[in-house]
């Protein structure tokens, strides 16, 4: 193909942005509809299907003509703007990466990631990891092979980092989870000497139907338009998006734990607040969609967290909460309910974690992903290494694997290097707060009237409407500049002191 | 490309079959989602999405290469199997027809019947024909432009029968339903004059949760395994096949009747038996799934109402519904209950209707889809005619479009010629009742002990294993020889009759 113009070239990549949409749109709907809504022995057919789709994103994306058009508008960068250059970057970060994987490679791993799903929940519900086993053996046995074609420069796991988190390195996390840590630390350590806080009513019997509703209310108090975004029930609460118009969340409801699908919800409801609020312009387009993991973590912790747990929010939502559950909360005070859902104590459950707490998941997490990559842990010791790292970082014991190694969906997904963005995005989201206050002064009133609009004009303004236009790094240093934990560690140890008294 | 050998031409066969499966498979995801799952307002994405999907179908179908591939095969039909012939003949058909629709048009009509989807929803729950009739416009344009790609030898509905019952014709078709017309409207004018039987306490308040207790009993009834069929809520029930490992049925729970949603799910269950039991070896092949509507059709209807409205069948189920709704149904009796599910009286809505009046609300459809296809009829006349035919032949006025022309969703997903398949299917149906009670002579005491076993071994046998391995009419008289109408008028004269102790 030889181009006439740069007219020419961009019509040939909005052409392939176009097409890339759509087979990841279908792929992405038979994953969505697998983790929602399939008969569960119908892993098979959908391997097939998604094997030879991938074969189409391969042969469409790995094409030599890309290489060609992507040279041309490299060669006329001049007579790009801005969202063009980006848009080239991008599609050329994409191709290149697919293109030093082999296609059979690629099409064995997405069928091995399908097998794997429906394997890994079995082998969760019945505690079975040595089922699990040889398909993890798998996929960490792909991602470092990918990692070397990804970027044969760097290690293996900051390769894997890379692409969830551009730029980032274990040299940076290793920094982080330390500064972490020694906050952290002493501060649970106080807190263990301190009156402790109860939760006991959240265990009573909440039926999942008004639990639903209760959901329902709380995507409502966020909100989101139900009209360009579902919610739905999985095993593991995860956000998808198709496009910016049709996004869906998914929970999952216990009926004897009545906060982890309301907090699930707005977890995810971050996740699609992010999505949903991407300027139109960049639909289907290398630039449509939240930027990074650790950006879009930001969104979604930022409200769970900072507002969901709030103070300011309880006070908002709890009379209505109280509404749906009037005797299982008929003794519960809005400062029951708030000290409740802020108890910090270490724990088994990543996704049922504190606040406080959560970061010490992820560093195990962390540390585990780091050692397997670079072969210093095999499959077979994880659940030992695992339970280990749990006493000690958490000193808890862990009974089994389901409640162990077998409870995220991460690793069966093929995500090593996805962790971090948790914690990274708790950080993030603290230095938005604080900037946010600036610009807000009666931020916390609105809160308190349950109005959260302008908080998402806020975060819509200087994060969402960009989608993936900067790198996350430039649009994190524009919205509240350089990164710096320490908002993060005034954020926690002030929360926690004052709930707790210390 | 040049075959060396049959193995190779069969090898091309076979990877073009797959790709086909895997298209399919992934675009009918969406569009299932888009029915049961999707937010309302996300059909602008899905649209493009499945116009880019479509456009690799018809590069796929519509490759030269194919041609030559079937040449190839054609020529050497002595070597093939009656399995690879019957693949070589319907993959040609297939892409005879396809590839006689350019392309453009072809991607035009796939994004033109996902926007009406949404909009006849809209429409529907309006009563706003006007909204849907440009749409509906367009999609007549178009089957009679396609009619004439399909075979412009053939008057165009004749093309369009063909689609859906290979061999159809508006001339086979006229004479079954004036034999139809001629058996039932004398049987309805006597039962007119007959005491009228009470169904009354069937529109008493069902609780929606209840009635999906109860539909998930009759799946067990049916012995549909779970493992390998969903069970999900849409506006209007339907069953969707990704393959004979995954299938998924619909249903529509209305509070204020109790059998709609139940009897939708013995229907689609019919329907979901039918494709599970299709033999695995023709999976990912033009053989897989079931060779015609009218045979799917028969399947469908036959469990709905041969063994779901049978007095044996209502002893065997009653019990386990009642239990469901002890209050509701406290005063009403088996017989009470037989009688109410069978009444049969003139009404508006089709799929509410009784197995004798349905006929009629099939010749109307049949009488309307002639005439806008052959240009008689205008869209914007069809309100008024399609409210003048039932009055005509049912003696029902219309009240509104929402119950009256919008109430289906064939017309605006485009199936015009597949109505008369649920006529026909009843018609087979009760033909192959008249066989199989010679072949299993206590098929009544199974089914009054609510096992269904021996019929589904009878009609997995003859009818479901064979997938479309045989022309529709072929397989037919196989199972029950050549088609007789009469057997489906003696059925119902029977039936009805004592029913009503004419």
């Amino acid at each position: 193909m030889k181009f006439q113009n740069v007219k020419e070239a961009l019509e040939a990549l909005k052409a392939l942005e176009e097409k890339q949409w759509a087979l990841s749109h279908a792929m992405n709907m038979i994953v969505y509809d697998a983790a929602t809504a399939a008969p569960k022995n119908s892993a098979e057919g959908r391997g097939k299907t998604l094997g030879i789709l991938s074969a189409y994103m391969y042969e469409l994306i790995a094409a030599p003509e890309n290489t060609e058009m992507l040279a041309y508008l490299r060669a006329h960068e001049a007579e790009l703007s801005e969202e063009e250059k980006r848009r080239v970057a991008l599609t050329e970060k994409n191709c290149q990466q697919i293109s030093r994987i082999p296609q059979e490679e690629y099409t064995e791993y997405e069928m091995l990631l399908n097998d794997a799903q429906a394997v890994w929940e079995k082998a969760k519900n019945e505690n079975d990891f040595p089922a699990f086993a040889p398909y993890l053996e798998k996929i960490v046995a792909f991602n470092r092979k990918f990692a070397g074609y990804y970027n044969p420069a760097l290690p293996a796991y900051d390769a894997l980092l890379n692409e969830y988190e551009e730029g980032m390195t274990m040299a940076v996390l290793d920094v982080f989870f330390e500064k972490l840590r020694t906050a952290i630390v002493p501060l649970l350590e106080k807190i263990r000497n301190a009156k402790p806080l109860n939760d006991d009513f959240l265990r009573r019997f909440y039926p999942a139907e008004k639990q639903k509703q209760c959901a329902e209310y709380l995507m409502e108090v966020l909100q989101i338009d139900r009209g360009y975004c579902g919610l739905a029930e999985s095993e593991h609460p995860f956000t998808d998006n198709f496009n910016n118009k049709d996004v869906r969340i998914t929970t999952h409801f216990y009926e004897n734990n009545l906060t982890s699908a309301l907090y699930s919800v707005i977890h995810e409801g971050g996740h699609a607040i992010y999505e949903l609020a991407c300027d139109d312009r960049y639909n289907q387009t290398a630039i449509a969609g939240g930027v990074s993991m650790g950006i879009h973590e930001s969104q979604s912790r930022f409200f769970e967290n900072i507002i969901g747990r709030s103070e300011a929010f309880i006070h908002a939502v709890y009379p209505k909460i109280k509404e749906f559950f009037p005797e299982q909360l008929a003794d519960v005070t809005e400062r029951d309910f708030y000290e409740a859902v802020n108890r910090a104590e270490p724990s088994l459950i990543r996704t049922e974690a504190d606040e406080l707490t959560y970061c010490l998941h992820i560093m195990i997490r962390y540390e585990l992903e780091k050692q397997l990559i670079a072969g210093e842990l095999s499959v077979s010791e994880l659940p030992e290494k695992w339970n280990r790292l749990y006493l000690e970082y958490l000193g808890v014991e862990v009974p089994n694997d389901t409640m162990g190694c077998l409870q995220d969906t991460h690793w069966s997904g093929g995500s090593f290097g996805y962790f971090p963005s948790y914690a990274l995005g708790s950080a993030y989201g603290a230095q938005m707060l604080h900037f946010m206050k600036k610009d807000l002064p009666n931020m916390e009133e609105k809160i308190l009237s349950g109005d959260l609009s302008d908080i998402k004009r806020w975060l819509g303004e200087h994060i969402h409407r960009h989608a993936s236009l900067y790198q996350p790094s430039v649009l994190f240093e524009k919205a509240c500049g350089p990164f710096d934990p320490s908002y993060y560690v005034e954020y926690l140890t002030e929360k926690f002191t004052k709930l707790y008294k210390l």
